[in-house]
């Protein structure tokens, strides 16, 4: 992906530490009821249900032991440092703790208390003091306004939340900015998916280590193979995408809910974690470009947990998205392909041998169509479902098999009909060569752990509802596309070059055009003229037909002060129009510095595109484009890309255009010059790769796309530099 | 609503039935274990665990009693007719025994085989003759390929799937072509939701009663406030609208999840239930009209029912769709803000009196926002979650309070949190005049009875997942906002005026002209000539400037072919125009009849505008308008009305345009005259409610938008006549 390799410190002391000490517990504590107890004391009893290995020790003036553990007055006592301290303590004393800990030896700090960053004020001044310590001497921090550190594997469970007893060991390492969040989407995987995890990290404000560097953890995690994440800033999103590119290269899917993409939503974010949320087509345009599965609800990322984590269902997944579906109920065949219409998932026809095998094996049944109803004489014969199954597992239009079984059914036991299908499945899956998964028609209700378990087991992830089951099953196609082009190659970006310091202000024409030269992208000749004669004899060199354009700092809309002269064909028009322009322009506005006239070579008839570069505040410079006219200026329809871009990625956002077809030539007007395009849209991407920070803005209003082989043209641009 | 109306059949003998004949029963049946009972058999179970009080008999040639009721040979031998039998018969008895029925004088059947139009074949010919027993006899039908009437406060389930025990009575009628998701639903509203029903109709292909019909006979039940629908296709949609406007005038809500939107999914429907969908944008706009809750996934259903059947909280609802959330994870209040805002449902800032007030009785607390993020904080305290849930209840800005609860906790008993505030939030509903909530952050797990009965009680709906209350607080705005608008007039339509019959094919311009200055469409002068100094005077007589186009059937794009002469400013230019257009046109297209060239005064500048009216397979003639160009051709921007269409419909419609905002003036241009363009879209829908089906198609294109106050022109069309 991004060229740009990061150092990244090692988080092993905060995530795996081999000793701990827990600051802020009590004797008190030891027998307090659950909820009211002590975090300090929890975190102490996490450790021993959990069996945790390392050192123990606590931190107190009070007393000299608790709950069997050595404690000591203060972090300095300690006798040999510990890898990591557990701070349990008020806001207040935090930043004495960890700067003391930090002189002690000590390497990272869990942090619990809230009222940090996120309540402005005294809060603030508290977390610039963890920023410091984390920044300037390397000590690892987790939160604070979190619940901490769950290292399943490792059996560390610096954490604040009661962890709950048949805790799934597993492969998904869940970070959340959110600690309530953080525990709500852990026991719904484990509970309602029997999906293991390896780590939970609930990071609070990230003050320390951020959401970057967990995932960059994880990547190098032996014990983790699915990462994911809910998120509601990023502290450092130039790093996003190179961690990314690291994922996708370990194959480790990584999975972001990103909070915080409306505006009211960025108000809560900020006073939540203090995070500054970004905009958020530009989060969606740098997750696309990070082959990051991006989801939008917690139904959706459990899903996609679910379904990205089931070993023996992956192991089986040869790309594509077509699926088969079978069902007991003609109306969920509807709707299941009314949900995957929606979301780009093909339902195809059964290929005419499956009809026909399905028909002879199962006598006397109605049509054999995809969706597969088998109708109520599913229920009534127990060899029709495995019949059926077979069909769609064999049919070669089929990717992914999966079955509408109501593993959730709310009613007893003796009349559910979900669980007399469990076992059909498992040997199903069992036999079969293709992914086998099932959705529920309703969500909600107790899924019933004898179905859910073998099922898992077998490889047959469960997901609920048609809408969350046909978007994750598009995020896994999509992910497995984004693979394949990357393992495909196609995806090289142009490296950066370093590029000399420019004037700051808004640039000339000339400076602006030279620039966009530098990077290859076509600009109409253009010259700047002092006098009637020099713009004669640019003119006379460029070829007609020509126009000209007041050069003035000062007129900024050139043709409502007569400032601009079109398709003028010989060189005495010229030279009148200089005149006129100077002089109809001196009279309008009387102020302005005139710094002469521009001669341009007129462009050829094409579509017009608008091409440019805006500072986001999170991911710096990103590259826009879109149709000129109402579809920019009234519909908004632009598409954002996260430079240095690729010309796959510059296709990429010129197809997610809702008006992309203008481009292949409409209504009579010939095709444009889509490559020549994608290289503009490439060298722009470079220019502000190689510009960064000193870059404020980009306008080029308009590009012309002339038609397919003659290239593209900017005609008139603003560039503005810091 | 529609000024139409409608006798409709009387359902009672069906639905509320005083006696009953049960066929297909058989006393081996008697004993048969849950699944392998015969359907039969288990309709005489089902009434007696129910308490029916009518009459049972049953008939089988076989045997003289089953179950304790009274068996006869046939239909026609019992004593006195039943008003309802009971068909529990293969399908290739089934039109048989209902004539039988229909001529023992018995009223009504539920038929539950499968094998009728849904196959195709034979099966179509078996439901022809179930058709026309329903059309030409008035014989009641419910059925076939369905679970038939489950009536609850009638005691009578004429129902084929077991029925739980538990279940509850309430004031739900829940209409479904799917006997899966009858049941499905069913279940999930009682078990999930607490929410009781009044019936449960199962009705499969609708060969006899239709959806509109029981839709009809809910709003004249007593016992039935709520209506809920899963349907695949109307049957009878010419009455949709009728009987939509007869719900919302009792103020029973109706909600309606549609299936088969896209093309696959009606392929499945078309196997299915046999049903013929249409367009899903006329579906929509029908929906929108009729002030249907349109629902899109199951569980919207069920959130939608839940909330609308809630008694106590719409009690206490007085519009708006501003609301206050609480929650304890900070996370989900950045979620439920996206999700918010996704759908169109404000979170607003509190007023500084709630801050100021919280502020004081919630000492050392964090930001005062909305959602209010109660943080830890109020799980350690428990007189912090009344203080603040009383904050959001008492502000000036919120309309509903929506609580994040999870009341479906998977984790056991002693470590979940949700139970906590139950006490909490009922003492608050009780007290309070404005509709509280709750809502879950997981879709899905068990939910708890102990939290969901006494809130729903308290008359405090559970939903399940910020994205489905969001969207579900949505409906309950919008259909309260249906009904303001619809109290408060200004919604007439015209009524349709009797048009002559049009002789059949393609209308010339003059008579299309003509027939659109009989709805009030505005158009251009235009006259049909045959000479030059025809043109020429008709020219003089319309004022300057004008065009020229030939007239002929054979030239459909008469500019490619020398046909149309433009801004003509003189007589003796229209002469010379006129005698150049018969000479190109003719040795161009030698074969071209042609009838005149037709003379017409240039509109003025304007917006653009497509209006028409196309035959929808459903709904007959709907009206159709866009922006011309790219905006209709390229991004498919148009918008859809059901004739006829009151002026506040016709603006509407247009609001719903992507490029709504051009007719308000952009890039420098006027706005247009929204007012007589709403106009022309009230005449044109007139024009298709009268002309009904003898209208094949109207095409303007264009019709001019003028500036505000000078009115709209359509400039050509074609007017296709059946």
């Amino acid at each position: 992906m991004n060229a740009q390799t990061y150092s990244w410190r090692d988080l092993s002391p905060l995530i795996a530490p081999e000793s701990v000490a827990i600051v802020g517990a009590s004797q008190r504590g030891a027998d307090a009821v659950l909820a009211r107890e002590p975090r300090g004391n929890r975190v102490i009893r996490n450790l021993r249900n959990f069996g945790f290995t390392g050192r123990i020790v606590t931190v107190n003036p009070k007393y000299t032991e608790i709950m069997g553990y050595p404690c000591y007055p203060d972090v300095a006592s300690i006798p040999e440092p510990v890898d990591c301290i557990v701070s349990a303590v008020p806001n207040r004393h935090v930043p004495d703790l960890l700067e003391a800990a930090a002189n002690a030896g000590v390497r990272a700090a869990v942090v619990f208390a809230a009222g940090f960053g996120e309540i402005g004020g005294e809060g603030k001044v508290r977390q610039a003091r963890l920023e410091a310590l984390s920044k300037d001497r390397g000590f690892l921090i987790c939160g604070p306004n979190c619940y901490g550190v769950l290292n399943v594997h490792g059996k560390a469970p610096l954490f604040a939340s009661t962890i709950p007893p048949g805790f799934i060991t597993g492969s998904v390492a869940l970070i959340s900015q959110s600690g309530g969040l953080s525990t709500t989407i852990a026991n719904a995987l484990m509970l309602n998916r029997h999906v293991g995890l390896s780590h939970i990290i609930s990071c609070g404000n990230q003050s320390g280590a951020t959401v970057e560097e967990y995932i960059n953890y994880f990547v190098e995690d032996a014990n983790t193979k699915v990462i994911a994440v809910f998120v509601e800033g990023f502290k450092q999103p130039e790093r996003l995408l190179a961690v990314a590119g690291k994922a996708a290269a370990a194959n480790k899917p990584l999975i972001i809910l990103k909070g915080g993409r409306s505006d009211v939503s960025k108000r809560a974010a900020a006073t939540h974690s203090g995070s500054l949320a970004g905009a958020a087509e530009v989060v969606d345009a740098a997750f696309r470009q990070g082959g990051i599965v991006a989801v939008r609800s917690i139904n959706e990322l459990i899903d996609s947990i679910s379904v990205f984590s089931c070993d023996g269902f992956i192991a089986k997944y040869r790309g594509g998205r077509r699926i088969g579906v079978l069902s007991g109920s003609g109306g969920e065949c509807t709707l299941v392909s009314d949900a995957a219409s929606n979301v780009g998932v093909e339902v195809p026809e059964l290929t005419e041998a499956t009809k026909a095998s399905l028909q002879e094996s199962v006598a006397d049944f109605g049509n054999m169509n995809n969706p597969l109803d088998g109708t109520g004489a599913m229920y009534d014969d127990d060899k029709i479902f495995p019949r059926l199954l077979q069909g769609l597992v064999d049919d070669a239009n089929i990717d992914i098999v999966t079955i509408n079984l109501e593993a959730n059914d709310p009613r007893p036991k003796e009349l559910k009909s979900g669980n007399r299908f469990t076992l059909a499945i498992e040997k199903a899956a069992a036999g079969s060569t293709k992914p086998i998964s099932t959705f529920s028609s309703v969500v909600g209700g107790p899924v019933d752990p004898e179905i859910l378990q073998p099922l898992r087991q077998a490889g047959v992830p469960i997901m609920e509802g048609a809408e969350c089951a046909t978007v994750t099953i598009r995020n896994l196609a999509d992910y497995y596309d984004f693979q394949k082009a990357r393992l495909a190659g196609g995806g090289e970006v142009p490296f950066p070059v370093a590029h000399t310091k420019l004037p700051s202000g808004v640039l000339g024409a000339e400076a602006a055009f030279a620039l966009f030269k530098d990077f290859n992208i076509p600009v109409a000749p253009t010259v700047l003229t002092k006098t009637g004669d020099e713009a004669a004899a640019a003119a006379d060199k460029m070829g007609y037909p020509v126009v000209l354009k007041i050069e003035s700092a000062q007129v900024t809309h050139k043709s409502d002060v007569g400032g601009v002269a079109l398709r003028l064909m010989n060189s005495s028009d010229v030279r009148t129009a200089f005149s006129n322009i100077q002089s109809t322009v001196t009279s309008r506005v009387p102020n302005a510095k005139i710094d002469g006239v521009i001669v341009q070579r007129m462009a050829g008839e094409g579509i017009e595109m608008i091409l440019g570069v805006k500072r986001d505040p999170l991911f710096g410079p990103v590259v826009l484009c879109g149709l000129g006219g109402i579809l920019v200026e009234v519909l908004k329809d632009i598409a954002v890309g996260i430079p240095p871009l690729s010309r796959r990625q510059a296709r990429d956002m010129l197809a997610r255009l809702r008006g992309f077809e203008i481009l292949g030539g409409v209504r009579g007007r010939p095709a444009g010059d889509v490559t020549a395009l994608c290289d503009a849209i490439v060298g722009i991407s470079n220019l502000a790769a190689s510009l960064g920070d000193q870059l404020n803005g980009v306008d080029i209003n308009p590009l012309i796309v002339l038609p397919q082989g003659q290239g593209v043209v900017a005609v008139d641009a603003v560039v503005e530099i810091e």
